[in-house]
């Protein structure tokens, strides 16, 4: 199934919507932040999307910086209101700035959907330039919650995702293209998974993001080598001698 | 010597300075653009920095972006401007947004040296983010051009900095840090070098980069195995017998 976990807002649209004069008193102009939220879940890599209400249409979580506040904790912020989880590791990969994702039509459709009637100089309907972070989360603790302007907020497989706004599913591609990148450089693979997991689950998760399949001898002593696995005690059960061993993450979770 | 190949601005100091208005009306407000551009040169990794008039204080070449432009091409174009150089390696590798670097008493004393009275709230004195990007020049066919406000424009030792304005310092050690990522997955210590070169003078670069020595066989192997080197015909000279290989990269020299 391509969309799981999804939360779907009780919140009443907005009856009003920021104006372009209190957003410019409050947050930096011109400057987004998108966030590609990793998530795995059933040998599926996932990603946490938005269906803004009356449309067909799905986004990254997205948010702005306020002009008191570090850009990167701007991002945390967005990644926690988004999943209710602080310390994920998150990670800056590149800033997305091209002239042609200011195509503010889909976004106007959006505001009429939700009861707005823009002006034309909206804020919203302005030229962003969007810093992309990719975040690495625990699936089983992330507790999607829908924004303003959302009526749901859940995980889709990355192989069937739904329309996207704007340069969204360029933005996603270039996440997982750097992941990939990082994934043996950085040891960050662990934030994705559960807290005691099985060396079959761990290949699959790296099996998943590399897209290719990996050698059971050779992943397994690469990952005890870097000794950072801890074996959990085995619970007894009746068919206990054949039950796979469990590890741990043994080093503190990175944090970006 | 830390400073090498400084050209020195011919040109008046501005009388008048763009205004907050033509700033507003022409360029995306609140972000900027620094560049980190790379040269190697006598064993040594270089970096191009701008004096600021009546003034000690160095920056690197930044810019900003219009508002009809992509931001790559900004970076693109700053980088021409002050290297006269087109189709440089350059690749975008962090946005800098701290609230912290946000200090613009250097910069008022910097515009009160080039004879201005900014106002308050003159655009250069606002909060900037800035995506930074780093570049990689062969060192001998660049020609440094200072800005308006810069007496000079040259390279200095990555050993040996002088004082820079705001994050600059931290700039550009992050950008040695992905170069040095960077180096051996995706080739681009080539475009460090000029045209022809020995084995030795390459290993020298990337020993440079790496911070380390590396042995020479294996080094040699190495490169030659990636199938990226041309022999250049050996110039016949009396102690040609003791002259060493001079190889030429075929490649095409990526350019970001």
């Amino acid at each position: 199934m391509g969309k799981t976990g999804t939360v779907t807002s009780l919140q009443q649209p907005p009856k009003s919507f920021t104006t372009s004069a209190a957003f410019e008193q409050n947050f930096l102009p011109g400057l987004a932040i998108d966030a590609v939220i990793f998530g795995f879940h059933e040998k599926e890599l996932k990603v946490l999307l938005l269906q803004y209400r009356n449309s067909n249409l799905f986004s990254l979580p997205a948010g702005f910086i306020r002009k008191d506040e570090n850009l990167n904790d701007a991002a945390k912020r967005v990644l926690q209101e988004r999943t209710g989880l602080q310390n994920i590791y998150l990670e800056q990969y590149y800033t997305f700035g091209d002239l042609a994702r200011f195509d503010n039509a889909p976004m106007k459709k959006i505001m009429i959907g939700n009861g707005l009637q823009p002006e034309a100089d909206h804020w919203l309907l302005r030229r962003f330039v969007s810093v992309g972070y990719y975040a690495l989360v625990d699936y089983t603790k992330a507790i999607p919650v829908p924004d303003e302007m959302s009526e749901s907020c859940g995980w889709y497989d990355l192989k069937t995702l739904p329309p996207l706004i704007q340069d969204h599913q360029a933005m996603i591609q270039k996440a997982l293209t750097t992941l990939r990148e990082n994934l043996d450089r950085k040891l960050i693979g662990f934030n994705l998974m559960t807290e005691t997991f099985t060396m079959n689950e761990l290949q699959s998760l790296y099996e998943t993001i590399a897209g290719q399949k990996l050698r059971r001898t050779s992943f397994q002593r690469k990952m005890l080598n870097l000794g950072i696995l801890e074996r959990v005690a085995k619970k007894m059960t009746g068919g206990a001698h054949k039950a796979p061993y469990v590890y741990r993450f043994i080093a503190e979770k990175k944090t970006g």
